[in-house]
């Protein structure tokens, strides 16, 4: 049984101590050393080769590497060869520590304080208790469910929108297009937590901006092209929007000249929300292939319509 | 019955109200509006007047408006006077959110991405789980507990250190002076939340920050003049320290040439770490008013020899 492996070649020689310590039956290989690839039966990428569906003939699983696949061309490959996401613990954990910290610094308005400093001046603002703080969540995956789960713990005024319906505890769930305005009206603080599909590129634009509390902020943690930039900067511009904070830009890095870089409303980090945890992934990534030779269902099998 | 009170008019205003809502048995006055003296039993206050014993001969307990007690001079006070400091749940959730924002912000480096930012460049950094990060809390009274306890959710490695001995769940503790050393020892992030006492006046000296690993940061949430800034200054440019936040410093506001507001690696806050919830903190003031009308013990008693 043989499992190739096509990513950052770093976390690549820890799974490769790990799967020869834990799983010694399964026989890992690393690009570009593929040998024979009629022996490859599971392919862990970020990028699938792209003569993948002929120089694999017995390829069994396309495992990503990563949380979301919108890399992938999912068109491109067979229509018959599962696609598993990478549900890693340690990105979660990243992603929960990421997405408080930013809420907390536009809760208590860090960057206000530090354009203060910069200013030289010694000013307080009225502190908005967390019972009256109203935020939101874009995707309630298990991602966004973590995130909700420990905002709880500070007493926020919670809400959620999915595509599909979701009961969360101290969340007020929203679902679908419909309920998509109902939901932006009350968000001072929108967290983008979306899966990149052919449905939510582009979501983040002036008319979901238009929707927002005036003065609210954004944070983007999904993907760069689910942001409108333009319609960023002139909501920004009109004080619709107040600040925003992305990790995510389209493409990344965005160029030199780009607006973001120096504007100063936006706070802009190289896409650090979450990396994978070598050690908390390969468990998950051993799980899954276990699954697989059992014959049970894998966890974040992705379903070809939706995307994700 | 008669209150007194003499701190921000603000929250006078709100006081009064609730006053008069849930105990219209106490008459509240606010400062100057005193009347007549000799009526005034309690006096809640953020600095107490001058001639207090003289001026009101029949004043029964001092309330502190703040949970310290450091702006009064506690000699000049009645020895027989009982001085409560205000243990406001408000003031509590003001602080576990600033330190918690804080420890999440150094712990994902955002002091160094957003100088990237400014410089143009986009570069991630290798990331520590909380498990590996090392923080700690000097001072484990009410709100050093609460902030650990929070700071638990997201699995970091604790420890706190104390005057007399705790014990907290998941928490590695560590008491007095002798053991101040080895608790120092394990703190990448160090948060100062100690009481301003004789024994804590410039406590964070270059003695203690030489005791930190190389590298670490210090969030300072007590009070300014517990900081030696010349000290700490000099670790910033050794390298001992990489990254102070203060929220406190002394005298408040610095002077417009002050060091701090233009250090590279020092964020500096206008005290905005927590703001008493006037509703809160009336409901904490009245319980108190209303145990010593029944002869009990009030919450957050002043030790005169401890100064907390």
């Amino acid at each position: 049984m043989t499992l190739l492996y096509k990513a950052d070649p770093e976390r690549g020689q820890a799974w490769r101590r790990l799967f020869q310590e834990r799983a010694p039956d399964i026989e890992f290989r690393q690009w570009p050393e593929v040998g024979n690839a009629d022996e490859v039966r599971y392919l862990a990428c970020w990028q699938p080769p792209e003569d993948l569906a002929s120089r694999f003939p017995n390829l069994e699983v396309l495992f990503a590497t990563s949380a979301g696949v919108d890399q992938f061309d999912l068109s491109l490959l067979p229509a018959d060869l599962p696609v598993v996401r990478m549900l890693d613990p340690g990105i979660v954990a990243g992603m929960v520590e990421y997405a408080t910290l930013m809420v907390l610094a536009l809760h208590r308005q860090l960057p206000r304080y530090l354009d203060q400093q910069g200013a030289g001046r010694w000013q307080e603002h009225a502190l908005v208790t967390a019972e009256n703080r109203r935020v939101g969540v874009l995707g309630l995956g298990q991602i966004g469910q973590a995130v909700l789960e420990r905002l709880t713990s500070f007493g926020f005024a919670l809400s959620g929108w999915s595509r599909s319906p979701h009961e969360l505890p101290g969340v007020r769930c929203h679902a679908g297009p419909d309920q998509l305005p109902a939901f932006l009206a009350d968000c001072e603080i929108l967290i983008c937590l979306l899966p990149l599909t052919r449905e939510t590129r582009g979501i983040l634009d002036a008319e979901l901006f238009a929707a927002l509390p005036r003065g609210a902020s954004l944070i983007n943690l999904g993907r760069g092209a689910q942001l409108v930039e333009a319609d960023l900067l002139a909501a920004l511009d009109s004080g619709q929007l107040s600040q925003a904070i992305l990790d995510v830009v389209e493409p990344e890095p965005p160029t030199a000249d780009h607006p973001f870089w120096q504007h100063p409303r936006i706070w802009l980090t190289p896409h650090v929300g979450a990396m994978t945890v070598p050690e908390t992934a390969f468990t998950v990534l051993l799980e899954n292939i276990r699954r697989h030779q059992r014959g049970e269902p894998m966890q974040g099998l992705v379903d070809r319509q939706r995307g994700y």
